[in-house]
């Protein structure tokens, strides 16, 4: 991609209003845009990172025998009101419910359980039909009060969420465990350190749940956690309190701030008993279905990596995340030699399957080029210039040092 | 894929009222679920199916320099209001609009052109800002009267949209064709025949559009083509009528029914001027940005190729957007020796990247399981059985005869 022809280019200044970090640099540098509180364009660099975390997400699914399909946003009430949770007080007042012009009352979701069932009550009949594992990216929509901190916590968002339905608690339980580690993969891949915290169900479940929690002093949620062992709990279900003893290794509980990035619950067999949807056993039994649902907020990660991967000239971005894996950039272009390395170099790089954006503006100074890329925040920085002839001018973002190497060596780090 | 993992399976009946020849065999091979009239899930196959659309799509309008974003589809209605649109009876029949439990009032997106509009508001400034031309893959929502046609005309349905802004009627009208060539090569891909129709703008333009109509008996528009060349007109803007001389080449021109999946528009310079959005010139002199936009109705296609590409036994894909290249069926699988073959065979595809749908079920005729592949409708169906010894038994779906051939064959066979 060339950046002459981007949209949109950095801009100077953070919009007003803007108090954290993500939000500040996620704008300036061109990934979101806000449309109203709460609510974000992604840009095509932000629709670029989004890209590469479903890619890992739905990578790390799959290995789970997890099928991919896309539910409908907008839901009947009375397949809501199954469950009760249509009426639920807690439910009105995040879910966006109203009647059409024929007066049918709709909700805009902002989970899929009633959805899942429903649709599992059309096709299970018998055991022999579990388990089964769908998941889907979609569109959740909360009508939330609390709409800031950038991209952290939108009215409307995209998240992945899977469900799953068993013949017994054991088989669950066995999949939960083995979503638990996908998620940990997954957050490894992107380089986020996350601490898996005993929750509360919330408007889901009574039952037993685990949040995947980023300590951030932006976050909105507290979670005590050990010093010395990865233990951690959420203070609503927590039997410990802040100074006391970890009770798995004895060492010192403090309170941090927090951001939730996963959640995953297992519901028991409370929707198909309230829905009911059943299976036949081996001996031709009604059994009751054993559920559970798992969730990963995609947009708010956007947030949570540039609130943990930056520095004071910008965004840092993991590899395995980043819009692009080089930002070369093109120095002295109005000279015409060099403007012809430049764009050998590029295709160069694209021809071996490098992605790569081209700052191939002229009459830029180095100055502005450089806290573009610093602000972009790209692994690494190929600069072409007068001065670096037939060579390259190396530096990756979070490195201070610069390297001149040939196509060759780049292209030979690169693939490491 | 394991088919006894897929889920759903197969059924035998096409739901009550099912109608429309695309809704009868995409349900009954597992495509889709109706949540509710004009709602549909996709279902793991038929997510595999618009994945491959949608990468045809991107493909081509990557090739004509567009970039990828995504939009919100929950809008504020004081920038609908810019326009007037929010208020136009038209819009009013087919948008949910409501207000939130704070009384501000939003509206669900069946199109984008404002929103666009209002993004370009906050970043273009120059003519050197110019050409933008960006889209995104989105859920829309009509509230739609008229549901039905399976998954041709819904209330809830996925689009592709995107819109370029100029400096010039000229550019605009060179963009506009550049869009017209790419969507006959997304249709042609897909082995589609598009007629391209002179039409009327409707809730979007007075200016000039164009639609892409494939012609069907389950159509609900009505276009007049010519038996002799590729003349087609909208009756809406005809100045021609059915049983008189094409103007183009004489021909006759007769009355058929078709449907829409792609439809551009040139909108001229009215949602800048009323939004107030412009650029500078080379003179330092305010302009008024040329808009267009330009649609594809993703989900509809999905429909429309099954009413295009069926028999009486059910679907027949075209490679292209087929959810699975193999369908391989396993028979005889009690017999240990031929599961093993299977299983090698199944294994081996996959390691050349052919993507593969094994009928690995114990105990299922092979009568059933014929009906099962002829109904999915994948195009190369691969049989092992204790008769096939060490060959595979290969038809085409929309062949009648088989081939006995070697896995490296068959190979070959799929490579071409």
């Amino acid at each position: 991609m060339r950046y002459s022809q981007l949209f949109p280019k950095t801009i100077k200044q953070a919009p007003a209003g803007a108090e954290s970090v993500n939000h500040q640099l996620l704008v300036r540098a061109g990934f979101i845009d806000q449309l109203m509180a709460g609510s974000w364009t992604l840009l095509p660099l932000g629709f670029r990172v989004i890209s590469k975390i479903n890619d890992i997400i739905r990578g790390e699914l799959n290995s789970t025998e997890a099928q991919e399909m896309l539910m409908p946003l907008l839901h009947p009430r009375d397949i809501w009101d199954q469950t009760g949770r249509w009426s639920d007080p807690d439910v009105k007042e995040i879910m966006y419910q109203f009647k059409d012009i024929r007066g049918k009352e709709l909700g805009l979701s902002f989970t899929h359980e009633e959805i899942v069932m429903n649709l599992l009550g059309k096709y299970v009949r018998s055991y022999k039909d579990l388990p089964i594992k769908i998941y889907h990216f979609s569109t959740k929509f909360r009508n939330e009060p609390r709409a800031k901190s950038g991209i952290l916590r939108g009215r409307e968002f995209l998240m992945k969420d899977l469900y799953s339905a068993h013949v017994s608690k054991e088989d669950l339980q066995q999949y939960f465990q083995q979503v638990r580690e996908a998620y940990l993969k997954i957050f490894n891949r992107m380089k986020l350190e996350t601490r898996v915290v005993d929750a509360s169900g919330g408007v889901f479940t009574e039952g037993f749940t685990q949040e995947f929690q980023v300590i951030s002093p932006v976050g909105e949620d507290s979670i005590l956690v050990c010093e010395s062992c990865d233990f951690a709990t959420n203070i609503e279900v927590s039997q410990v309190k802040e100074g006391e003893k970890c009770p798995r290794c004895g060492g010192k509980i403090k309170m941090v701030k927090a951001i939730e990035v996963g959640h995953i619950f297992t519901l028991g067999t409370k929707y198909s008993k309230n829905m009911g949807v059943f299976f036949l056993d081996e001996h031709g039994k009604k059994q009751d279905l054993w559920f559970g649902s798992y969730g990963i907020g995609v947009s708010r990660l956007v947030g949570v990596l540039v609130e943990k991967f930056h520095d004071e000239k910008g965004i840092v971005w993991p590899e395995a995340v980043a819009p692009f894996k080089v930002h070369l950039v093109g120095l002295d272009l109005d000279n015409k030699e060099v403007m012809e390395r430049a764009e050998k170099v590029y295709k160069q790089l694209q021809a071996e399957g490098v992605e790569v954006l081209f700052d191939d503006k002229e009459g830029v100074s180095a100055g502005e080029k450089f806290a573009d890329a610093d602000l972009i925040g790209i692994p690494y920085r190929v600069v072409v210039s007068k001065r670096t002839e037939e060579q390259l001018e190396v530096k990756k973002r979070n490195e201070k040092t610069t390297a001149f190497v040939t196509v060759e060596e780049l292209l030979k780090q690169l693939s490491h």
